[in-house]
């Protein structure tokens, strides 16, 4: 039987580099992205399977209320989910799956799948967050301001996390987060078969 | 602040290589093994401090009574107990600290000092358990049996542990064993203070 992979929610402020790390994690190949679902349109290049299941709306809120949906939220008019059957499949092949997501969502899913497992990823201080938001180029002096404070507003919940990483570097907290992974697989509670491995041989010694 | 240690006890049965797993660590210098007491005599190479702490059994029984100790037992008349002193001291100067235990004392340490992490580690099989005891040709036979019966009792238990490592190679096993120690450090429930210097620094801006 192979071993059953990790479910890794990565939740952190904008800025904290979750984008990288979690790209960084899928070039290794025992890590899969998890793939969501939507209700809206597709974009010219996009495949469905590949970077959404795209659904109508009445396929998506069956989905909700049949409890396959392991959180999902609404955006802009469309909806957003996490298919629970493309992330169970994955780790029964023994892949961890990766699920890059936003706290309020993160929660959801680690009350639904409790052996997932909450990463928050901070930048090492407020300072940095400010400067890697600025050096982005992309935003206003009054929109970063908002970003930090929406990141200290996250960090009220980060209690409820499992593990925090301070992003110092990027190979740092892609190797803290496979140290992660790597000790949760070993976590007794995670192969209770062990025993049953090891007495089976006995009686068949 | 310099960051605290972990306390790692490391549990398993006689020819799971614990012995040298707990030797390779303590090789690198974030590791300490803690030193027990004991009320037994020294031998002539034995230096009170490094190899024990000496103690008169009234001294000892003081220290238990006192809940100075995080476990103790007695065999064959002499009393041998871990102080805690010596293993709050490493972990507050940030190193961790190794205490190879049999199944009855980590449980003790567990209860006692909650933070610790219990490691409990197996050979892959018990046909390798029994070839180990075997090539070291110092048992006999009947000796062997007995021990592989003990395992299987101690692994009875092995669900009150944190983790499982099954030691394939020392290689793998050392480096699980770092994978544990580098994950739980980055356990929120021991970053409590996380939250409190963004905040604290966001006050300062």
């Amino acid at each position: 039987m192979k071993e059953q992979g990790i479910l890794l929610i990565i939740s952190g402020p904008s800025g904290s580099g979750k984008g990288t790390i979690v790209e960084r994690l899928c070039g290794n190949e025992d890590f899969s992205l998890s793939i969501s679902a939507t209700t809206r349109q597709p974009r010219d290049y996009e495949k469905n399977g590949v970077h959404y299941f795209f659904h109508t709306k009445e396929e998506f809120l069956k989905m909700r209320d049949n409890m396959e949906l392991l959180e999902c939220a609404e955006f802009c008019g469309n909806f957003y989910g996490t298919p629970r059957k493309y992330v169970v499949e994955k780790l029964m092949e023994g892949r961890n799956v990766i699920l890059e997501i936003e706290v309020q969502g993160a929660l959801q899913v680690k009350k639904i799948y409790p052996d997932g497992v909450l990463v928050f990823l901070i930048p090492p201080n407020l300072e940095e967050l400010g400067k890697r938001l600025t050096n982005r180029g992309t935003e206003e002096k009054e929109e970063i301001n908002r970003r930090i404070h929406r990141a200290l507003e996250e960090l009220e919940l980060v209690q409820e996390y499992d593990y925090v990483v301070v992003n110092d570097t990027i190979e740092q907290a892609v190797a803290d987060v496979q140290a992660i992974v790597r000790a949760e697989r070993m976590k007794c509670s995670r192969n209770k078969n062990i025993k049953k491995i090891f007495k089976g041989e006995m009686e068949s010694c």
